[in-house]
């Protein structure tokens, strides 16, 4: 047994984040590499700065291509099985961190296609997660001229022609090998890849030029951008997708992402304050296991996922951090306190989202590609 | 080695329709059945008559539907990979009379994706036989207000949510099973069946009923219907879609169906006087080696090309063709009698079509499917 597993499909185990940027073959984001982000940004945002946004593939190749006048767009998505988790929108704000910072557009694609042939739900349950999960997007503030939402079942005419170009490259045993399908598999799913890579080319052909791509997504999805669309590039005379890679948002029990399929381990968007203090006083910390332990010994930072999302999502302030850090080793704080000090944040970031995404219920139609009229 | 194979991709050898009938489990359209038809259409169309049209799933079934107020459509379809022959007329043609007879809607596929990815031609090829096999569609005088003609690549929003709830219910497994796939497969064409079984069901889907569908095509396509959308319109609550089959229209050369990759056995729509006349005159016959040969034993009308032109095809008259099987294998008419003949009737035909074929120019757009606005 691996210690860990990280594919499109399953994540499990403590993950060696090292050890992943070897395996896949990505590069790690070094400091030449921020440096050059920071000088179009002014200012890192807090996931580069703590190193969750951790690796890349041709991402300087982007930047060098940028400084010399050529464009980029970006390209994520989201599949709709469930509810927004924070999770979810690690990558989301990331992005429209991105499009502030470059000005660029943004192709946003929403598998519902996917999501039904893979999951035991019928085609009005999945649609009722894209509605949800779309009020989740746009909440986090995408510019509306410049992102375009592509819902794979209702905008399929922009994707299907690229997609038969792609699908005609890529054999069934490539797509085994990349994808895990097997003979029991739907034929419907055997053909997503080629969906998942047509927006990596779609701008390019609504354009008739070649645009660089820049794909934001957590590690997992690589091998869509490794095994297809890269591959395919070269093939359809394209440019071959850049790909900047986060790690994972880990849930608040001991293991694991965080996953829908374990709702107190996770902070939903539209999670109430109540729902928001009880999980995180649940989360699993590194302290010890009676006070007295704790004042003595300090607790363990490095294991405690309250701990981890003031770290990766919630305190933006690095000597902050740093101080909760060593106090905590010192045992001069308790997890009592971390836990209400997160929950205010946790609470205070959902009040403003949950406002943005009532919002986001009059402004939907403005995000969606059809208002290009242009079908291919 | 089987002496004939009859399979969506490949068909060949001298085929055996009885044989066919019970490997493939289809029924004869039988005397009762074709006075069923009569009832409705006063004469039966010669492709009854002469057997062309022979075998059936719930023809009867449809049918005694129909008497009970239910209605029914009509599907059929083109593989857009080269330029029409008189082969590809022959359901066509059919399909036509069937829609005059029971004035009903006709939902015609043109599987631009099909072809693109399986033959060795680009897509910009492929879309130069969309085209031009538009026009001899169009051509054959179907309805404009009940006649949907569906160009996959163009109008993949009507079908591609149906699609994938079908694709949801077929495995690799069965894909390969039916159609031959192999693991070298293009993940493009697997899951293309979904999309042939598509429109049995769109009709249903548009107008939020069940309706009954009938599939007029050559035997050949038997396994879509069988091994895919009948199977699945049970998993769908849909009703099973019913087929009515024909023979396959024989080259003029000694062995085979017509077919383009040998264009001196084929006729194709655009022909001239000059090249019918020369195909036809080359056309393999049942003559005897002289003249003074075929005089004494006469010819053998059973294995004649222009023979079967006559009897399938060009010769309406009963007796007339009979009376030319008679001074066939009585040695009263030679080869050159016979060609002259058809070569006449082909001509006349050609012309007249191809004049529709040029007033169909103006006409394409009348015949798509987005004259409904409502994509699914």
């Amino acid at each position: 047994m691996p210690e860990f597993i990280v594919t499109p499909w399953e994540v499990r185990g403590k993950i060696d984040y090292d050890k992943l940027i070897r395996d896949f073959g990505v590069k790690q984001i070094n400091r030449e590499l921020l440096e050059k982000l920071r000088e179009f940004s002014g200012d890192l945002h807090l996931f580069l700065r703590r190193n969750l946004f951790f690796a890349h593939r041709d991402l300087d190749k982007i930047l060098n291509d940028y400084e010399n006048g050529k464009e980029f767009f970006l390209y994520t998505g989201r599949g709709p099985s469930g509810h927004t988790h924070i999770g979810h929108l690690v990558p989301w704000i990331f992005t429209k961190w991105l499009q502030d910072v470059f000005n660029v557009d943004l192709y946003f694609q929403i598998t519902d296609d996917e999501k039904y042939l893979v999951k035991r739900k019928n085609f009005d349950e999945i649609q009722g997660y894209v509605k949800d999960n779309l009020l989740d997007i746009i909440a986090v503030g995408f510019d509306p001229d410049k992102t375009y939402i592509i819902i794979n079942t209702r905008h399929i005419s922009y994707l299907y022609k690229i997609a038969v170009e792609i699908a005609k490259r890529i054999t069934f045993s490539t797509a085994k090998a990349v994808f895990g399908f097997e003979d029991s598999s739907n034929i419907g799913i055997i053909f997503f890849p080629a969906l998942q890579a047509a927006p990596c080319f779609l701008p390019c052909y609504l354009k008739g030029k070649k645009i660089n791509c820049l794909i934001p997504a957590a590690i997992d999805q690589d091998p869509y951008w490794r095994g297809v669309a890269r591959e395919i590039a070269i093939k359809l005379g394209m440019p071959k997708p850049a790909q900047i890679h986060s790690k994972f948002i880990p849930g608040l029990g001991k293991h694991g992402k965080m996953s829908s399929s374990e709702p107190e381990t996770c902070i939903f968007t539209t999670d109430g304050e109540e729902d928001v203090k009880r999980k995180i006083w649940n989360a699993f910390t590194g302290g010890a296991s009676t006070v007295k332990e704790q004042r003595e010994k300090g607790g363990r930072p490095e294991i405690c996922m309250v701990y981890q999302y003031l770290f990766y999502l919630f305190e933006e302030d690095d000597r902050k951090i740093e101080e909760i850090k060593q106090k905590c080793k010192n045992g001069e704080i308790l997890c009592g306190e971390c836990k209400e000090y997160l929950a205010k944040k946790v609470v205070r970031f959902l009040k403003e989202h949950q406002k943005r995404r009532e919002k986001a219920k009059d402004k939907i139609e403005d995000y969606m590609i059809d208002k290009i009229k242009t079908a291919l």
